[in-house]
């Protein structure tokens, strides 16, 4: 495998592309828009789904599963939540093929559906029907259901795993008594994400809300966590919607109150997606292929032998069979590249392209010295370790590598973090990247018209933040507040 | 919860589909045929994934997920696959909503697809067109790939489970060297899915081929699993399809061999579905309900106390809490049922519709006495425990449990399978149900009439079956074994 990757100051945009393809992560499909999720990308997927999964069950979610299909007109039932998706949905308007009578298929006129089918961009809607159901009284409530499933948003500029138009992701949706209850759930969520993307990806976040004109189709707010990838860009990682009574009201979803009368209940919805693995890879990787955080990395070590001849790898296979097993007792995943149609230089760099944190050399001369030779993905160090409670070494190490992942995405988001108060300031650092934080009116229209002269958005209005008042950088009226800007993905 | 069930004996269709819904393990859709499964349905659905899919790892697969969308002009490629599926795709011909001028939305005309796409039956095409990019020569084979996902195939007739027109199912889709390798496959994941059935689903299976007239669409032979239910009707459980290189062939997808020579490569496909929960509610439930096989039953063991005052209440949760400790730690899933909004016959009733395999009740008199009242749910019989080792108890129990439902499976199966040499007697009693062994003279012609008289079809040609040669029930041919025949759903 030839590590023929674009480098990042090169071209970015062309660097991430050649890493997903060439580590095996993801390619695009003969379908439009559509990517084929490579085995190496979707066990990356696997570990996300599992943690996040845990996570979701231990907040006292449970998960189910709901239609593919949308009836139209449910679509129209919520007003902006069909102004927002109805530009980007695939429809199925008929059943059946025929043979077109020169060996090959047709769409059969009279299969035609009395109602067309949306192919799902998200849920609600369906689900808010069902929830119509199984709401009668307060005892029915919280009723705090996730689904994992693919959905579809057309999109014409596809960039793998970033905006494709098929995708996956849970979606979760939930339905409260109290207006309280419901915000209290949103943020719950929001926390999850920030912990799992924090902890797990190593990829510090920014928790807030969305403005008006960023929120969900339907949202009452929208909760983010924003992060920062290394061409200076903003990436969403996951958001968290309180929705109000709307969805509720759109499909009639009441319930009996202690005090017996009848109310509309409260909602949340809530989603990541494979989006994440984009984000993984942007945030951590170099010119050299995949840097991956040890929670989440497929394959947590690998074993080379250095060897010119049978007798050589014999023993030393011996050695690594040892060492497999006292890693495999703590949990961690290890993989013995013992291939002879390869050399050792290869097998270096297809493991460093691929991301493996930690890749552990052994030749003759180790086995006589009782050493292995450890290299690091994060830092690409080099040790000699001795055998010696080789697996406690490399568990502490892992923890090591996870920790210092998230140093160096916090330290370069640091560096990359601005505070300004003038236009020319803003529009100049807007330019050249990071999150940007300025003074802004807070109104919709000077949002927009920032957006058209600069391509920055609002990634959010921090939930932490103090408020301190100024003037809007653009338009000079009084602010209360800071709010981040950035170009984004 | 009011047990409202219909029996078996009165309507056996009904009683199903009550069971089904009153259970919570899925319910019909707005979206016609198309099913929502419920926490509880999905729950069982989520043990069968994660013991399928180490399953699947430990025989080396690795999962990957493909386009939702198929081009249409994929299907045509092999020629009976698209015979045997294009009369039941669902079609995506549009990619945009717009207003309909009246407050609802229309599909948008301007926004029509150039191809159409097919939401897919099954992958092979999808799958196939992507082989051709990722097989190059023997070294990249084998290529052993699961992917999990749903699928859409139009029916105009549904029932839960057992056949809807969106289903949820996980297909593998191998490629191999050399044919015996492919047939090798096939066979070991019959293996797999003949040991998850019997010793997880604790339902016995047969293990065969199909003949030629039921072969999967494109396959040279589908081995398959057949199982058989309290009504007397067969119900195919999982399939494995030896593909030979029809769709290597249709996909062009050559490797070059260790010799230096392009070769087609070998197939094989195999998947099972959301249908395993209709054939394990099916298999063993009865009329007071679910009886669900330990090994997947989402709640093991639920604990009811019986109190009257507060300061019982509290007493029993205490040791309700001790023995819930001591099971947990074993791995057995326990809940501890202290609604005080019903009384303890209600929750008697609805934890037997929902299967629990193990009823624990703890009164004040229990505790007094340190003993608890064990139901089990497969037997309906109960005993008064000691509190020692009670987890160790419980832990035995359960393995009872799951042998005896096996073992009632196996009996049930015993009685119900016949060896019929006439034509009336084969009508007889495939009108009564059960498997019917019968010879058979191997056309094509002979199984379609029969099917056409009887309803009956040949479930399969067994594979451990010594050839005993005889004369065809319907056309007095010879014939060289028996197959088994039954009414099947």
């Amino acid at each position: 495998m030839a590590k023929e990757l674009t480098s990042r100051s090169e071209n970015y945009s062309q660097w991430y592309n050649d890493l997903v393809v060439k580590a095996g992560l993801a390619e695009n499909s003969a379908v439009r828009g559509s990517m084929v999720i490579k085995p190496y990308g979707y066990a990356i997927w696997e570990k996300m789904q599992r943690i996040l999964d845990d996570k979701f069950k231990e907040t006292g979610h449970e998960n189910a599963y709901f239609p593919l299909f949308i009836p139209k007109s449910f679509f129209s039932k919520e007003a902006s939540h069909v102004e927002g998706f109805a530009k980007e949905c695939a429809v199925v308007t008929h059943y059946r093929l025929k043979s077109d009578g020169k060996g090959g298929v047709m769409v059969d006129p009279d299969a035609k559906l009395e109602e067309e089918l949306i192919v799902r961009p998200t849920s609600e809607t369906i689900i808010w029907d069902t929830y119509r159901k199984w709401i009668q009284s307060y005892r029915d409530l919280p009723l705090l259901i996730n689904q994992w499933a693919n959905v579809v948003r057309w999109e014409m500029r596809t960039r793998l795993f970033l905006r494709t138009s098929e995708f996956l992701w849970q979606e979760g949706h939930t339905a409260h008594a109290t207006r309280e209850e419901a915000v209290q759930e949103a943020e719950t969520i929001l926390k999850v994400y920030a912990d799992f993307v924090e902890n797990y990806m190593g990829v510090p976040v920014l928790q807030g809300v969305k403005s008006a004109g960023e929120r969900f189709a339907g949202a009452v707010e929208t909760y983010c966590i924003e992060t920062l990838m290394q061409d200076g860009k903003a990436l969403q990682a996951g958001t968290s919607h309180f929705l109000g009574q709307n969805f509720a009201k759109a499909f009639d979803v009441k319930y009996l109150t202690k005090n017996n009368r009848q109310e509309f209940v409260w909602a949340t919805s809530w989603g990541v997606s494979t989006r994440l693995i984009g984000a993984l890879v942007m945030a951590h990787s170099d010119d050299n292929g995949l840097v991956l955080p040890p929670k989440l990395a497929p394959i947590q070590v690998v074993i080379v032998p250095i060897f010119r001849k049978a007798h050589q790898l014999e023993a030393i296979s011996e050695k690594a069979t040892e060492i497999m097993k006292a890693l495999k007792e703590k949990g961690i995943s290890v993989k013995f590249d013992d291939r002879d149609t390869q050399k050792p230089g290869y097998k270096f760099a297809e493991w460093e392209l691929k991301g493996v944190p930690v890749r552990l050399a052994i030749g003759p001369r180790d086995l006589e010295n009782g050493t292995v030779e450890m290299a690091r993905r994060d830092t690409m160090e080099k040790e000699t370790l001795r055998m010696e409670n080789i697996a406690e070494k490399i568990e502490n190490l892992l923890e090591l590598i996870q920790k210092n992942i998230y140093q160096k995405a916090l330290d370069f988001r640091t560096e990359n973090t601005f505070t300004v108060d003038t236009w020319d300031d803003f529009k100049a650092q807007i330019e050249k990247g990071g999150f940007v934080w300025a003074h802004w009116d807070g109104t919709s229209e000077t949002e927009q018209k920032i957006k058209e002269e600069t391509k920055a958005t609002i990634r959010l209005i921090p939930l932490d933040d103090k408020k301190v008042s100024g003037k809007c950088i653009f338009s000079g009226e009084p602010s209360e507040r800071r709010v981040v800007f950035a170009k984004a993905y």
